[in-house]
């Protein structure tokens, strides 16, 4: 097959070079190994689709990958060494921003980050922002539905995707980029090929919705007394407009742990608050109500009110900077705390309050010397739940032994409250044997036809999101 | 397997009384007559699983049917009476509003125009209408995708679609009915089933996403010289924000033409203008911008600078409705001036200034004495698209004659233009062939394989949408 393509592509789109291949057989978090036998780079979509041709001929599986920032080692290839890796990093080209549209069209490889400066450069911005925003690239975005921390105003990749191009199993080119704002010609390929971790086409680019840059922010501190009173603010900030776009829950434990770990950070609020919250709200006009203005009005009536203890608006960019250091710093906090495992969960909403307390008591119930919490985005019904191990055990016995007991409890906990065992980050080779047990046979059965009739061969990202001996439909 | 049923069913669920059956065995604007054996119309999601069951032990067809409104033959059975209806209007209970997170839980028999009652009583609006509100249920509303007059701000009913509940081809009941803003468990059934005409699964309820009610509209009506200065227009309210949710265009001669068929009607401005718009703004809560000083500072400024010749802002409800009634009846109004074809087609919004003028000079050159001219949602890139016959033609004759021709050269321009030849409507038995002949192969491929996958006897909705010797994947 290399053969075959050596004909057929640039030489820098063949990669044999055991140190060049390496740092991408491993995920970044080190969770997940393979080995492919090359790495291929092609930098446009005819040179993807030469390579899928290849790979049908051949029978020979392709695994893409972007930033390699998955968190379920879901570009990861397989151990077996039977696949190879096919990188879209070259495909980084923005094509086009339309200024007067709020559309830009971008290829796979481009990274977060520079579609953030290009957009801005041009008085736009891509309202989709998330840690690795360095690093994760546009297919990867697109093939995970990535949400981030403002879906609450402006939703995941499936609402900010206006078409998908990309290379299907049989070599054709599904060009669906032309942004259409109706279109009803059947079933959506640009819909299935959003979320599905690249194992039913090889993204190459997309069209994505811009929106208007941010002209004012404002970022609030606020502590109330239980999730159930967080949930009634972000009702009210709701019904007085779309402006929220950060709603963000922490335990006053968790707080104060990020606190301590943030070298010079001190806590936004004086009192003691059993929760904590940041809410951010922008404009992107100047006709739209000022952010501190909506903060103030709100947060002003919900402490008189009682529905929240204390509150504060950062009185520059630098305060609200340093309250988003003590939120982003909350994941590393609490690793500091010791050996912990995470859940990417959600339930909808209207039980997010609930399932906070009742999923962490039951935890700890069930496991003595636990201690589970959760924290993160209350506006899109999405936490980090995690279970920290109780001290002083032994580490890697805990995680080898415990561990796996305790994310099946946390995920039936979820089921049974309508949930979903992946909010954000997918499903990819972690968590694939908890959704073939937990996903509705029927559910299961269709995504493994729509993979087969997609993807007959099996080819595209084998061994994630579905595996081979899941019931076949 | 009408005994079968019998036995499971309520009586009133079966119906082979031939007058029952007859209206619903031809389509509102009688172009489409079929023929079906018998009705079935069960009233929850239970019996709908046990009829599909049933159809598929037996390898019936079933056409499912909501309120009969389809422009495109889409629930008309076939003529050969070898497929039964499957009638959702008994699934006609809305089974929850949750009031605090804005969303419904609405079964596919509920009538739009219920719907919309029904959330305003709560202090909501679902976001959506059209023509058929009184007729058209949610049913086939998700599974062709609506659109309608909103779609500037709030999207086809793609967006507003926070999950499905569907009967499958193998009889399990799909429940994607909680509202997840967030869920990465691999391909969206749902998204699939947006749109698929019935031809994927039976859709039996819908969780839908409700807007904060209207508290404040503005409407206008304005002239420019061209689509093109149409467009500048629009931009410039987008850049001022959302609150624009109509921006409708058309030519002087068609605006003339309603306003003679309109008993009592006015021309809204004075002067001549070769374009005219109808441009409606609202507020869902009194901190927004008033929609009247939106309109008014944009269409000044507009005015000021010669973008926009002449402008003027409804002072009464009744004002503005009589400005909607003018929009409403422009189809009407092109009937009564002779026979006509008309194309409901979309292509991207930059792109349609050009088309409108460009598509409408090609088909006039092209069939002389014909006169083809668009009008409708300019802020979708969607226009009604029509060409009317020369004067003193044998109708039928035309119709029979000269109009497929005609339809095929304007989707060919339509594709050459990177549009659609179905903005709104679907493909339903009218577009099948135009959709066969004009789709890219491999995407006809794609849509026939998943149609196999997930249908595999081929018993939902036949002959619509794809036709059985379409090419096979």
């Amino acid at each position: 097959m290399l053969d075959d393509l050596a004909r057929d592509l640039d030489p820098a789109a063949i990669v044999t070079d055991r140190d060049m291949i390496a740092p991408w057989e491993v995920d970044w978090r080190q969770r997940y190994r393979g080995h492919a036998p090359a790495l291929l780079a092609p930098r446009d979509t005819a040179a993807v689709a030469t390579i899928v041709r290849a790979a049908a001929r051949h029978r020979v599986s392709l695994v893409p990958q972007g930033g390699n920032s998955s968190m379920v080692g879901g570009a990861t290839p397989p151990a077996e060494g039977d696949a190879l890796l096919l990188s879209l990093r070259r495909l980084n080209r923005i094509r086009d921003i339309d200024a007067a549209a709020g559309l830009a069209v971008v290829e796979a490889g481009v990274i977060l980050s520079t579609l953030h400066d290009a957009a801005l450069a041009q008085g736009w911005r891509f309202p989709l922002t998330l840690g690795a925003r360095g690093t994760a690239t546009i297919g990867g975005l697109v093939s995970t539905n990535a949400g981030g921390t403002q879906v609450l105003r402006f939703g995941t990749m499936r609402g900010l995707v206006a078409g998908v191009e990309a290379v299907m199993a049989d070599g054709h080119v599904h060009d669906g980029l032309a942004a259409l704002a109706k279109d009803n010609r059947g079933y959506s390929l640009d819909q299935l090929l959003i979320g599905a971790e690249g194992t039913l086409g090889i993204v190459t680019a997309a069209t994505l919705r811009l929106a208007p840059a941010v002209v004012a922010r404002g970022t609030a501190w606020a502590g109330v007394a239980s999730p159930a009173d967080a949930l009634a603010l972000l009702r009210r900030f709701q019904r007085a407009g779309r402006a929220v776009e950060s709603f963000e829950i922490m335990p006053a434990d968790t707080m104060a742990a990020a606190v301590a770990h943030v070298p010079g950070a001190r806590p936004p609020l004086a009192g003691t608050h059993r929760w904590h919250l940041l809410i951010e709200a922008t404009a992107g006009s100047a006709e739209e109500e000022a952010p501190d203005a909506l903060l103030e009005r709100v947060l002003a009536a919900a402490i008189g009110d009682g529905l929240v203890g204390d509150a504060t608006i950062a009185a520059s960019e630098a305060q609200a900077d340093a309250f988003w250091r003590l939120r982003d710093s909350l994941s590393d906090a609490e690793r500091a705390r010791g050996p912990a495992v995470q859940h990417d969960i959600a339930v909808p909403v209207a039980a997010m309050p609930d399932f906070m307390i009742d999923a962490a008591a039951a935890c700890d119930a069930r496991f003595p010397g636990t201690h589970a919490s959760g924290f993160g985005h209350l506006g899109d019904g999405n936490i980090h739940f995690h279970v920290r191990a109780p001290g002083g055990i032994d580490r890697d016995r805990w995680y080898a032994e415990d561990a796996p007991g305790i994310t099946a409890f946390v995920h039936d906990l979820v089921t049974a409250a309508g949930g979903t065992i992946s909010a954000e980050h997918g499903i990819g080779q972690m968590k694939r044997g908890e959704l073939a047990r937990l996903a509705p046979p029927g559910r299961l059965a269709a995504m493994h036809a729509i993979k087969a009739a997609l993807d007959p061969k099996g080819l595209f990202n084998p061994g994630k999101l579905l595996a081979p001996h899941d019931p076949a439909p």
